[in-house]
Parts: C-alpha cells; structure tokens; sequence
C-alpha cells in the first residue's frame, strides 16, 4: 500500500491580494498527517473553503516573515483554542514569530488549551527539523529580502509488502512477518532464515517535495533539493519583467523552470503570482519552454507527489 | 444636497469562520470619507472584493483584541506599505494594540511609507476620538470579556442649501452667501441683515450610527447612543442559547434588539453571527418580535444611515 503524499495548494497570490487569489499557504498530507506549508492571512478559511480536516494538521512551518507568508498564522493557533484543541503543535519559523505570537497572546489574554511547540530555524544552512516515522523535514537556505528558508520533505520508509503467495506456501513465525514488514531479514534462533528481498514486494522509491517560498533566482539552492519528485518554486513575474524580480528578491517563472531543470526535478508547481496578471498563461508557457513539466498552481487543487 | 452616510457590512461571524461568513469588519462612507470599524482576517480580501476604494480609509477604530475583530489589521497596514500609501492614517484600538503592531512590524523589518497616528482607547467611559470637518467619532464602554468599546459616530452639519428663488431676486453680497452656507446669519458693515432662516432650507436632520461589536446584553449602554438612526448590536444567538451568551459575554439577538427598543434607535442591524447557525432566520424573527426594525447584516451589502 503506498501512503497518501500530496500537497493542496490554498493560495498563489504574492504581496497584494487580487483577482481572487489568496496569500501563499499548501497543506501537505503525508499518511495521517497534515503539514502545512506557510500560512498567509485567510488560511484558516481556504483551509475550511477546501474541507481540509484542519485539527489533523500537527507541523507548521513558516518560511520568512513577509506578511503574504504568516499572517494567517495567529487567526489559526487561535480557532484551535476556540475549538478546544488537546493535540500538541509544532511550529518552525524565523526567530522572531515567537515573539510576535506570544505578543498576541498577552494582550489578548490568551491561554492555549494545546502545547505549541515553536522551533526557530536557521537560513545559514541545511537542517533537519522533524523526524517523524513517516517523515522528515529539512529547512534550507532561500535568497530574499528577509531571512528565509525552503522546506524539503522527505518520505520515509514504510512498512514492506509481504508477497502473499509465498506466505501461503510457508508457515512463517510472527516474528519473522513482523521483521520482515520493517524491511529486516530474520534469522530465528533455530537458524532459520527469511530475507526481504524473498518474501517482500520491492520498497516503492521515496518521494520527496521541496519548497520554494519567496527567492530570487539563485543555483546554489539546488544542492539542497537534488531530483525531487515535486518541486514548488516561486514564479512572481513574466521574463519581461525579469528586472522587477531581481529588485524585489523574487523570481520569473522561467528562472523557476531553470532551477527545476538544474536539480532533476520530476515536476514543477508554479505559483506566489504577481497581482499585475490576471491571465496567468504566460507564466506557464515561458516556464514549459525550459522544463515542460511545469504547471500552474491553482487554489484548492491538489497535486500528489 | 445630503451627503453620503451608510455602512457596508465585510463580515459577520463570530469567532470561528463557517458557512463562508467573515469576521467582523465594516466599512462607513461617510461624505467622502472613508472608516473602518474593526478588521477581522481577510477584511483586505473583502474590501477588494466588495470594489472599496481601500486607500480611501482614513480612520480605523478597533473595538477589542479578540482574533476575530483585528487580525487583519496588520495585513491592511502591510498592503498599504506595498502600495506605498503616503496619507496619514488613524488609528484607534485598545492599550497594547500598538505593541502588536509594533511587533510585527519590527520582526519583518517594515518601515512605513505614510504616518500612522494610534490613539489608545479608554474603556473606562465615553470619549471623543475624533472631529473631522463632517463628523465625530466616539468611543463608549461595552462590556465583555476583553476591555471593550463601542463606537458612535455623529455626522456634522454640512453647508446649508440656499432657496434659490429668493437670491434671483435679491443680490446678496458674497460674504453674506458664504456666511448662511455655513449656517450663520449675516449682518453687514451697512447694517444689511440676512438670517439663515430666511434665505436657506431647513438644515436636514443630523444623523448618527452606533456600533456595539462584543457585549453582554448590558442596558447600561444605552445612555451612550440615544436615538440613533441605525443601531449595530451584535446577536450572536438565540434565544434558547442565552446561557452560553451569559456565559461567553454575548448577546441573543433578542438582547439586541431590546437594547434598540429601549434607546429609541429607528433600525437595528444585527451581525456577529455564531457558526452554529446556518439558517439566520430565526435570530432575525426573534429580535423583530421585540423591534420590528431589526435587519440581518448581509456582507457586502450597504445599509444607508
């Protein structure tokens, strides 16, 4: 059985909400677990818009603070209160996002009926946040205006596929089953043997998704993210206005398709769309003429990895 | 000629968004200003959908630190930033709102392009925020769990119109004119005699809208609003949950609409709707079997005041 890997995108819009777009935030689902990606003002409610189960999201992570990315954040942290939430929640972000929550909070004389358990990341390099049995997490080096990471996920492995006519054929220990399931030959103490590689289907390959939040255009970030089955790289603006982009610390869709390219990327999800475009066709068609698996992302849409 | 005053509903849920209703924000045209009573998340998103003039906002008063009323603040003032906005804004909420904002701001590294004047409310008892050429704001005291104010807002006379009729036949020097459109009877250096009465129409009534966001039903406000020509009162349930509105320092839309009754107001819109309801109507039958007057708040609509 392969586990669930997707991402739902719930806003593509940079800075300046229009044409109906919203600020940048995906939720991730990974197995049981929902992750979410950034969390812009109105997540909340694109989250319940798109009927996303929003008490199973366990990890948030926060990639710069650039209004567009976490304003959405405190609204959230305070539904979950409202709503009694009992499950911790692990949050990672700049330095800073804790000051400004907790800030919040004392005003408002909030008390959170939940642990929150924030983390602050560090844009110097490449680090491991989350190992989760099912997951791991990494936050990398992005180039902006503002200190800001990227965010690779990575699946882990999960439990082997016994081939069931070999079992049929055999009466195999429950230990050997079980050791066999976490991909472990088993030698029992009566010596006897059962390999992996007899008695289970081959592992799928493990997929994996980065993120690219808000960046300029910048190579070196591809040593970060080699051969990703899904990569989601900000494309702000159209090759015209590529001097825009460079101004603003942000990228061109075809400068995404070119990072994409460079790293072996599977797939290419373009978004974080300047509000000057209404008509996002461009955009696509300028990232397919380098890496024609490129496409849009649209709000409410999911995309499996 | 009668200028502009009404009210343009944003949002009217209360603290968890559902059934795609908003938190709390409305807009005022009054003249050709534009005021902001309370900025719930999304509000920005909401006054672009409604094709408000955004920048037009010159006043915005928050009523409370509840999520629900001001998270969008920080959005609003950070769009205005990107637009690079260069008129003053005002800026009126609790104690500890500017922290907030500060806050925020400080971690994101954002200087503003216009000033931002934030004046701290006093719950304590009513206060005059403002006096603006065409209206005052004022401040008054609700009662919920958070300091809390109301806002009441009382147009101001405008220029007088003059009967025309009666100037065809007389030549009246231009000071004179100058002096009755501003309502004040003119005596010339000659002794000439011209009074306001007899050479202008009657002044319109002057008009007056109250805002009451959070509240316990609390008679004791109604000494802050005699009279009004529309009467905003929350009605955040029905009357068989008026345990939990005691409880959670709500109203029943009964509660409100009893409060409009007994401050003479000549309507009364009801809003801050619980998400437990997905039909409204029976809050909307309750408040008008006490005061028939009452109307459900419906966002994006515009109610004249």
């Amino acid at each position: 059985m392969i586990r669930d890997f997707e991402v739902t995108v719930l806003g593509n819009t940079s800075s300046i909400p229009a044409h109906g777009r919203n600020h940048t935030s995906q939720v991730i689902r990974i197995g049981q677990d929902l992750v979410l990606l950034d969390c812009g003002e109105g997540t909340q409610i694109q989250l319940r818009r798109f009927k996303v189960k929003v008490s199973k999201i366990s990890h948030i992570f926060i990639s710069h603070l650039h209004g567009d990315h976490y304003l959405g954040l405190v609204g959230l942290l305070s539904s979950y209160n409202l709503s009694r939430r009992k499950s911790p929640l692990f949050l990672y972000g700049p330095p800073g996002l804790d000051d400004i929550i907790t800030t919040h909070f004392r005003h408002s004389h909030t008390e959170l009926s939940y642990s929150l358990h924030f983390t602050a990341t560090d844009p110097s390099g490449m680090n491991q946040l989350v190992d989760h049995p099912n997951f791991k997490v990494f936050s990398f080096p992005l180039r902006h205006r503002q200190p800001t990471t990227g965010f690779l996920i990575r699946e882990k492995q999960g439990y082997r596929n016994l081939i069931k006519e070999k079992l049929q054929k055999q009466k195999l220990p429950l230990e050997a089953i079980h050791s066999l399931r976490k991909g472990v030959d088993y030698v029992g103490a009566d010596g006897s043997f059962y390999s992996v590689r007899e008695y289970c289907y081959p592992a799928p390959p493990l997929r994996s998704y980065a993120y690219c939040s808000d960046t300029i255009y910048h190579p070196e970030i591809i040593q970060y993210f080699q051969n990703v089955d899904l990569l989601y790289h900000e494309s702000t603006f159209v090759e015209a206005d590529s001097a825009r982009a460079a101004v603003t610390f942000h990228s061109t869709a075809k400068q995404a398709a070119d990072i994409a390219m460079q790293s072996g990327a599977k797939k290419l999800l373009l978004g974080h769309f300047s509000s000057r475009y209404g008509n996002l066709e461009p955009l696509l068609e300028e990232a397919q003429s380098v890496f024609p698996e490129s496409i849009l992302s649209v709000e409410g849409d999911t995309y499996q990895i």
